[in-house]
């Protein structure tokens, strides 16, 4: 891989070089009808914005660092910090709106290797350095945020220059990567053996393997390939007090899973920096295809027939009636109304999408699979809609990030936030999770729409993920969705739902950490830390430090 | 369930009122003659060989145990502590077979729910008396021996009174069980709700549910149901410093899997005392068939097959040729005889059967999946030899252990060990096992049999399972395993294998487990004990408390 400097300011999700989204007039027209928006424009702010404090570094802290990664590793320009001010939550995005100033690092450090980052971490331990770990930078929950604790001063240790891909095994289907390779290299570098590794979640065209593994990622094909920590042969966490080599062996007994502690661990018990990770013969068949089933209650009914009959296809994604209403409205007009109409032909009243997308080695095992899932439908009463809005989800995967670039210019207030729970709660989970929303984003003159999918469908139970759009408040932007999130938050917890399905704790979660795991199982998060991050250098006030419940 | 107050001693593999296993005369003589062993007899002692002391429970103890679980709940009479001295290790059997005196706890404490569990560990804690969590006694490698530690006395804390079924989630698909229920009860609970768990170690037949959890158990229909720790969808842990109540979720990302700490932890930071575990569709279709590949080699490469193209049956065991070998020796005459024949006459020269096994609830998923199989199967040319060996297989699934009886009976020093690793390595690290274990029992007289086999194989790699008969040595019989059995464990090690892929950790593993999760990793384990028993006494001398390697 080449070797990129990325000093650019990261404010938005659309990556540098890549298509901006569309969003034609008529869905925006739609949207500000149906919620209420008024006409205004929000673009994203100059950098000279803001105002960034001189690094507080230590000299000394500084020559140390510049003695491991030297000169060209250690940056302390504005640009440089800014970049790493955070990640891409939509109070991270509005931050660049005018929406209140990020908290910056002191400087960015790029070690060149493991053996580096193992040092750079001595170093800030021995100055009292806290290090924010920095990969794609598209945390959604605070993860990434370069907060001090209590520290005087903090690094974004920044994986960028571990980008290579160390090695294959043809035979055992595994890869070693260095935990900096992004995920479309990681799958360039893969197609050259032959293979792929199977995660695209919607942080792909950013995202690090090493994220993956810190946030516990799971991608869209997750019901074919697993999630990532099912992907996690073996792994090097780098530690202040000391480097942990895990795994290697397919299963084993000999002890609790202590790669199951790294996976998960947002940072806050070191760097992983190596990831040893089990791999597929890349698929040469692709087949996507929408198919609608009249009602959300009818959709989760043959979600969970695929699921515990084990015949999900790879991708298998349900929206509710809302979210199909929208994804309708906003990808184009004729189309959108042509299908409406043909549905009622078909006596459909609440249409919910459901998306099923196959990736095989064989047109055998495509036919095979395709047809057990069908079979399994059958009794929902599915109406097929063909491969041409299957193949137009596939192409739009990774779209939708980039268009909430879009509606934040035209004002919306647009989050997304996700849970899970087993199939007898999920209806009530949902219920609560958008009635809380709902109620804390409306208003006189303006109701949010709050859209919902399932995205990952287990034997026991599913995801849920939530889109809010709603029209961004005029005084106090920030606190209008954070209320709303405390809101939902509440809302998963007495409803029984885990507190995130693949976004993590970050900072935002982390006041309802203790209700998954209780204060013990806190306590124990806490003993594990104190043992590789004794003086708590790394990454302060996530996952492990939360405050109370807001 | 009824509840059984179990005081009988336990010093077989048979259970009490099972059918004792069967050894042909012919496959005795057979025996003899391969491995050089004298017609010797030694059969189990009288229960009345051993000198066991005088239980050392403190009375201040035993009235606060008293006063948790009743009078009837802690048992001192010398018959209940022999019942509890130890597991079903070679090394354990021997003892009672003259062989040497087995450690005995001070009590037999036997609480009635979880919250008794938890009260107990608190009354243990504050008088300093060691505990020693135990279900079905089947550790085969000094799980559950009831050391002391540094305390003055200790107690088996059996958990058989916690039997029961507590609910099933016919909807989501998990049942909740309390720990100490047996794994037939278990699948007999389950039939009439129309589900089944699928676990099917060789010590099904006295296993408990937590004990599986506690060890990371594998079964037999691992590639079909996973491993147990697949199957864990909740657990609550009793530990000295209060509750842990775990998952719930079908997947999350909040935070590292503390489940996955708790699973495999040996009793060493809790006791497991409820689980809430995936079920599935109990199957109403079997199909069990047995084919021969000629060649280790080969049949390797076509497991790897199976698993890579994601075609294992549920049921998928590769024998190696001394070990298929074996199997018709012990198995019978004739039939033996004739399936020699036909398989000369079909050109192979060394028979490695394979079994296959398959259960579902419908004949087309089965016929689905065999034909995918078979498909796999046919570029290494087997030998297929239809169902009544498969069937056969089957029958006798849990019947090895039992045989051992009987083989200990005859003289003969049998034991088995197992590893993993990747697919690269496998060929490599059977060598070196059957190699040193070879090595440290051949003698002037006789040369021991190493037999392999293979039952879970991964995408990424397989198991090694070995068995191993060789005549017992008249001088120091136990120590004749030992080294042999370290020698193994160097080996493991040496060839990057797991020290144990589904037999735990216990006492007889703790030497190595630094090699495989390093120093630093071990203290992240101690970190954990530290806090979730700070007094230290559970389970002392178990996982975490290695000691050199020998």
């Amino acid at each position: 891989m080449t070797e990129r400097i990325d000093h650019t300011l990261r404010n938005t999700w659309t990556p540098e070089g890549a298509k901006a989204a569309h969003l034609p007039p008529h869905a925006l027209r739609w949207l500000r009808s149906r919620i209420g928006l008024a006409e205004v424009a929000t673009p994203v702010g100059p950098a000279s914005l803001h105002t960034v404090a001189d690094s507080a570094l230590p000299p000394a802290a500084l020559a140390a660092l510049v003695a491991v990664v030297g000169t060209a590793g250690v940056l302390t320009d504005r640009d440089a910090r800014l970049g790493r001010s955070g990640g891409l939550s939509y109070v991270d995005l509005m931050r660049h709106r005018g929406g209140g100033e990020p908290a910056v690092p002191d400087a960015v450090v790029l070690p060149a290797d493991p053996e580096q980052v193992q040092r750079v971490l001595e170093v800030c331990a021995e100055h009292g350095v806290a290090v924010v770990p920095f990969g794609g930078g598209t945390s959604v929950v605070g993860g990434v945020n370069p907060l001090r604790g209590d520290k005087a001063s903090v690094i974004a240790l920044d994986l960028l220059r571990l980008d290579k891909l160390v090695s294959v095994d043809p035979i055992s289907h595994t890869a070693v990567f260095q935990a900096g390779v992004r995920a479309p290299d990681a799958e360039r570098l893969l197609e050259a053996h032959g293979f792929t590794l199977g995660h695209f979640p919607q942080s792909f065209e950013r995202a690090t393997l090493g994220g993956f593994a810190a946030t516990r990622s799971a991608g869209q094909a997750s019901a074919g390939y697993g999630r990532f920590e099912d992907m996690v042969h073996a792994l090097r966490l780098a530690t202040p007090a000391g480097e942990l080599r895990l795994g290697g062996s397919p299963a084993s007994a000999a002890g609790p899973d202590l790669k199951q502690l790294v996976i998960g661990s947002e940072g806050a018990f070191g760097v992983i920096t190596e990831l040893t990770l089990r791999v597929r013969e890349a698929p040469t068949f692709h087949h996507y295809e929408g198919l609608v089933l009249d009602g959300w209650e009818r959709g989760a009914l043959a979600l969970r027939a695929l699921a515990q009959q084990r015949v999900l296809a790879d991708v298998t994604r349900l929206s509710d009636m809302d979210e199909t209403e929208a994804s309708l409205e906003l990808a184009g007009g004729w189309k959108g109304k042509a299908l409406r109409a043909y549905l009622r032909t078909r006596g459909v009243v609440a249409p919910c999408l459901l998306i099923l997308g196959w990736e095989t080695t064989s047109p055998r095992e495509l036919a095979t699979r395709r047809q057990a899932a069908l079979r399994a439908l059958r009794e929902f009463s599915p109406v097929r809609l063909g491969r041409p809005l299957g193949e137009a989800w596939r192409k739009g995967r990774f779209g939708g990030p980039r268009q909430r670039d879009l509606l934040l210019d035209a004002g919306v207030c647009v989050e997304t936030l996700e849970t899970a729970t087993d199939w007898a709660g999920l209806a009530a989970l949902r219920t609560g999770v958008r009635g809380a929303l709902t109620d804390s984003l409306s208003t006189a003159g303006s109701r949010p729409v709050v859209m919902c999918h399932v995205s990952h469908a287990y034997e026991t139970g599913a995801s849920l993920y939530f889109t809010v759009l709603s029209p961004r408040a005029e005084q106090a932007p920030l606190e209008q969705w954070q209320r709303a999130k405390i809101a939902a938050c509440e809302a998963i917890v007495n409803h029984a739902g885990t507190i995130t399905h693949h976004h993590a704790v970050g900072v935002d979660h982390a006041p309802w950490l203790a209700a998954e795991v209780g204060e013990l199982g806190l306590d124990v998060l806490r003993a594990v830390k104190a043992r590789l991050d004794p003086t708590g250098v790394l990454n302060p006030g996530k996952l492990v430090s939360p405050g109370e419940r807001p």
